[in-house]
């Protein structure tokens, strides 16, 4: 029985959805909960990778369950089980041939910046800060370049595993509420640190350091993982659990 | 030169306010920042002590400063000192007899409860748990009663050094907004644990296993330090500081 779960966590403590560093990951320490429910390894598959301390609101993973469960149980179950800072949300029985990675039509991903001289406390572990008041309407524009299918080289790391650096990113907005500012961007795909530089380049450029002209040739700067939540993971409607 | 600062601090990793237990008070941890400026000891008088794990959104303190500094400057440099977990929002010169704690008219809490079935993973920090759905509207009703002045002594501990556990509360509201749900509560001045307590007997009257009218008879609980947040401290017009 393949089950599509909702899963949400804090990325602080960990590194990554898969392990990268010497921390544990957050794959890690579900798929531990699931081996303790069902004794014996359940092999979680992610809809993408987050790297270490990015956080994720609804990531999806699925996994062959060895046996039935009623899915209300099992997310309690689960959230027993698992530190405060990971909670399984919902989890929905579908097709034996649905893929939580393949099956993902695209993807939003959300970049939170704390834009006040003074950090906030409670923004601390889920925002950038930045001191300097951004020109958003500048950011907005710069962002709207970047719309459509382009390749996106300069925003990634070269990677031999990564065939093509050309993605199309549906929709990228720019907007302030108070002392926040949020980028948020739905892609196709998402390269690595793809979301953490474009951040990076649109504060330049709200901070009128940076060009919109010159966005796609240089990115100076990976903004900090830390600002970065996986919001949605969208699936096709025939693909779709519930 | 007598300076009132507006601090805002995630008590999470501290013994609260003033040292309570081995973990370090947020006081001592700003005393050290203020010495370390002004290379020689500075007495911090906060306007009333917060709990080992309670936040404060807009905690004041007074200090006697050895010398001149601009507040801007004074803001700055002691947030670079200090860890990122307590924020210094405001300096202001006020007048050499004006006092955080005696001077203060009322202040305000807030009690904050994360409503739904599954905790948020971004509220663990700051918000108590509570997976069955509260009634707000009891809530509210019952909370009525605490309005003026009262006895308060059920809500508090037995301790010598309080003269009267009489205290006027001005407002009260309970409000929800999708999962989360709030208790305002405004006073002249609040006992140990009353705020707790108080959100500890009105979350039972949102569950239903507590009838409003025994709210003064009895505190069976005292909700967690976690989700209570010291809002503001309130100053007569006359004494306030700019």
């Amino acid at each position: 029985m393949r089950c599509l779960f909702t899963i949400q966590y804090l990325g602080t403590r960990y590194g990554g959805w898969q392990a990268q560093a010497n921390a544990p990951s957050v794959q890690q320490v579900i798929e531990a909960a699931l081996a303790k429910i069902f004794s014996t390894p359940v092999r979680l598959h992610g809809a993408g990778r987050t790297d270490a301390g990015v956080h994720a609101h609804a990531q999806r993973a699925h996994a062959d369950l060895p046996f039935d469960i009623p899915s209300r149980g099992l997310v309690l179950g689960m959230n027993q089980l698992l530190p405060p800072d990971i909670r399984i949300t919902t989890a929905a029985i579908v097709a034996d041939d649905f893929h939580a990675r393949f099956n993902a039509t695209s993807k939003t991903y959300e970049y939170r910046i704390w834009n006040a001289e003074v950090a906030d406390v409670f923004a601390a572990e889920t925002h950038a800060h930045v001191a300097k008041k951004l020109d958003v309407e500048a950011m907005r524009e710069a962002a709207a370049d970047l719309i459509g299918t382009h390749d996106f080289r300069v925003f990634t790391v070269a990677d031999p595993e990564v065939a093509s650096t050309v993605r199309t990113i549906e929709s990228i907005d720019v907007a302030r509420d108070a002392d926040v500012v949020r980028i948020v961007v739905t892609a196709d795909g998402f390269l690595r640190y793809m979301v953490r530089r474009i951040a990076g380049s649109l504060i330049e450029i709200g901070r009128g350091r940076l060009a919109r002209k010159v966005l796609f040739e240089e990115a100076r700067w990976t903004a900090p993982a830390k600002g970065l939540v996986l919001r949605e993971v969208h699936y096709a409607l025939t693909s779709r659990p519930e």
